[in-house]
């Protein structure tokens, strides 16, 4: 039961057998846009907002597992594979894939055709870039075709998986040259759009789903790619996708390099337009135009030094190469994955529920503060302004609005003191004292106060709110989110943590109160 | 382009293509137990509630279409298929799927095996029944292995498909003879489970998903049916199924009748166990064992005197077959459908977001008057509860707990009309007016006032809320559901009608307005 292996020199980790027990992701993306994406290229990306902004489709919980992705088909005229394994699943000569930091790159070989592909996210940019290498190492001459395939999600991802009786009513695209824009409700309220370009002239391309795969196949023989022959029809509800389809010629030993963007962009309301339904594309042109093969090149050592400084400012060498390798590489990763993403998204959380968590936010925060200092401040102050004025906390806050979820609300106790260890850790490591005088509101509304004014009504909401021994009330949770001493919930309809059904005088957290010892002291010694 | 044909003698519409252009679908359910299942056995199964008492699972907009259904697997040793098509989709020799009313049967032959697959709800009880008949046409002696399948839902629908992180941690199993017992959170708070039973003894069981299928395979090729053999694994978290592996010997024109049952049972608190961890199964045994294979005879007999019942009091005979066909037996069949679902769940609808509507189900009240009256009576009164006090009315209201839906609200303002108009072709056709001295509260609190009462209130609403030109104000929408006159969102991730971002004072509706003359003057006559 071996799949794979750690490479420290590259820094990265090696899977060789594509049928690992689940999928094993990576995360793409060190700002907006952002991409988890499996060994067999399977994930989906948004832009900021797991919920709001799904920018392609995933299932979750499906089956087979792990389909819906950033696919290839290539067919050799005698034989269609999936150069990444899934969907097709037909066995490969070789395979590899080394997740890295920021990005995935999976080889393998079948019928003669070498392929290599890179996905990544370029640092700050809102597009994940595919580069794909075909090389013919057959000893003959080769002539195949080589098919993308992207499924669009309809943006809102909760929408997207319930509401379909509007949302199969509203996809639009646009297919200029090599690009397949998706603009669905561009045209009513919203001011952006993706799309999916390609280096090379195309064959053809695909924009409906069920035209691509077929009624009743599987991503696994698409009938597009069965049939060897696109059907350059023009999606118009139903499920947007974008697939192109590409003749390589390729002589023996020759290689192909071929780049592919997965671009998201906003426009300004006065400027969304050129013509009369003509989308304006001129972003989209300077993020294809800026990708070509030098430019993506140049992006992945832009990447490679961007994740060198995204490291601990310190270097641990022992005598155990595996403790060597967690504490100087993957910690770091985990930290700065973890505090980009706020923990929204996973193999297995949906992104749907969560958005950015008031108290794992804070913890992210001093995970990361030896490496990411000017957004960790950012986070406190976004994290300050959804803190109600008795100092408490909206447990959640959507990262797009950045505005609490009032479905979950606040109450959960421990949220307060979270804040100022993070902002008395942000200020011992940075020693930046002027992050207390930034103002903010409380819950985003009165007038904004000073950020040593949240920590002040932080502590003194635990001060404020003591029980019979006067230990601090628990509210609806600390820590130990599932210890919800005043939920009683009879009825499996709704939530242990929101239904508050006692009158929270009485139970205490011993957990809080030794939070309370452990930071308050600290952050009055730092006022002093 | 032909896929079928109507057989009017039979009320059935007969398909003979199982790859339709969707999944064309039957519901089945004359009470509280309801199902939906397309030609090719998909589809899922709910006790009242589509979203809050999901009992299989079923997955919307998949690749390939219409996957998770009531399937059934054999394997003759050299090869394997659906005796549905789906989800193995290999050529059967002959394939018929016949929509009747209430029920749907599916034959069809392959390799000299015969199979029939009666799927029904009996009439007012909690359980679907699978009635196969197998019958060995080859001439030769035969011995196959039977597999059944049904994928379990965790319950409530939409946390089903978005909060992993908790719910693939939650499921249990328990298996007792012949029959697998789904008790997912029935040791927490739930007090219903549901089983998945088998007449025969069998040769192995499965109930665990990734056992059954394998990792990486589809519906179409799980593990146990590839390798004809059952794992016997006792699920604990992950997914819940339910498979019965039979060993079938048939004799040259030998036939089998087998039953499987799918139940949903509810004990009272203080009987839910019979020893420590181990539920009360008694209502299950009663189910079981009642649906042998003559009370299975006996509930089709049964269902089609229903559905004889459920018919307007009155025939169509027309020149046009096709006229007289829909008069007479499918707009009645859909006005009891509609009027049994709410429109709630279909092919598209995915049952997660709407519950009941008000303004829906007074209108599919009037449509199946004429031969559903006592629970039409019911209806008025569940929707007069969910009425405020000034007339308006809760959009939507949850069929499981009957409780307006407050994510939507109210202000849609034909609605008050919509429900005097029910009770009067209420009163109309049955001549019952003790309906209007029956009580509720409005919005389910204060004291009961008579429905008179509620109508007063209901044709005051429209009389007190009327805009400058004495037109009455629209509200949020009338039945354009799209006139969102007083909403003008801007930003995408909010819905158009719940977005009420003008006063309302101004937009009028000539709909409500034409509405109101139909109905009130209609109203007074009838009280006087």
């Amino acid at each position: 039961m071996k799949y794979g292996y750690f490479d420290d020199e590259n820094k990265e980790y090696v899977i060789t057998d594509p049928a690992t027990p689940h999928a094993w992701i990576n995360y793409l993306g060190t700002g907006d846009f952002v991409s988890i994406i499996s060994n067999t290229a399977g994930g989906y990306s948004f832009y900021k907002d797991a919920r709001l902004r799904r920018i392609t489709r995933y299932r979750y919980n499906n089956v087979p597992m792990d389909v819906g992705g950033k696919y290839f088909y290539i067919n050799d005229g005698a034989e269609f594979w999936s150069p990444t394994w899934q969907p097709v699943r037909k066995k490969l000569d070789s395979y590899e894939c080394r997740h890295g930091l920021g990005y995935t790159k999976i080889t393998s070989q079948k019928n003669g055709i070498e392929s290599e592909i890179t996905y990544f996210v370029p640092t700050d940019e809102n597009c994940e870039i595919h580069k794909v290498v075909l090389k013919n190492v057959s000893g003959v001459s080769k002539k195949i075709k080589l098919y993308s395939f992207v499924e669009f999600a309809l943006w809102n991802a909760l929408d997207d998986m319930t509401n379909f009786q509007r949302n199969f009513s509203t996809s639009e695209v646009e297919v200029e040259n090599s690009v397949i824009y998706h603009k669905t409700e561009y045209r009513e309220r919203r001011n952006h759009y993706a799309f999916y370009s390609c280096s090379e002239k195309l064959a053809g391309f695909d924009t409906d789903r069920e035209k691509f795969i077929g009624k009743y196949n599987g991503f696994n023989e698409p009938e597009v790619v069965v049939n060897n022959k696109s059907t350059n029809y023009i999606n118009s509800g139903w499920s947007p996708i974008a697939s192109h389809c590409v003749e390589v010629e390729l002589k023996a030993g020759e290689e192909k390099i071929m780049v592919f963007v997965l671009g998201y962009v906003e426009n300004p309301v006065d400027k969304k337009w050129t013509a009369k339904n003509v989308i304006n594309k001129s972003k989209a042109y300077d993020l294809i135009k800026k990708y070509d093969i030098a430019g993506v090149d140049n992006a992945i050592l832009k990447l490679k030094e961007y994740h060198e400084s995204m490291s601990h400012n310190y270097i641990c060498k022992s005598n155990d190469p595996r403790l060597d390798r967690m504490v100087n590489i993957w910690n770091p990763y985990q930290c700065h994955t973890t505090f980009n993403l706020a923990r929204s998204t996973s193999g297995f959380e949906s992104g749907i529920g969560r958005g950015i968590g008031f108290r794992d936010s804070n913890q992210d925060v001093m995970g990361a503060l030896t490496f990411i200092k000017d957004r960790s401040r950012e986070r406190i102050l976004d994290l300050a302004a959804t803190q109600f004025p008795d100092g408490s906390a909206f447990h959640q806050y959507q990262p797009l609005t950045k505005k609490g979820n009032a479905d979950l609300g606040g109450g959960f106790n421990d949220d307060p003191l979270w804040i100022v260890f993070s902002t008395i850790s942000y200020i011992k490591e940075t020693g930046d004292r002027t992050i207390l005088d930034e103002k903010r509101k409380f819950n985003d509304t009165g007038v904004p106060e000073t950020i040593l004014e949240h920590l002040d009504r932080s502590v003194n909401f635990v001060v404020n709110n003591k029980g019979p021994h006067k230990l601090p009330l628990i509210g609806r949770a600390d820590w130990n989110d599932c210890l919800n001493l005043n939920c009683f919930s009879e009825t499996p309809d709704e939530s242990f943590q929101t239904c508050t059904n006692k009158d929270g005088k009485n139970a205490e957290s011993v957990f809080i109160a030794g939070m309370f010892l452990a930071i308050v002291p600290e952050y009055i010694r730092l006022l002093e």
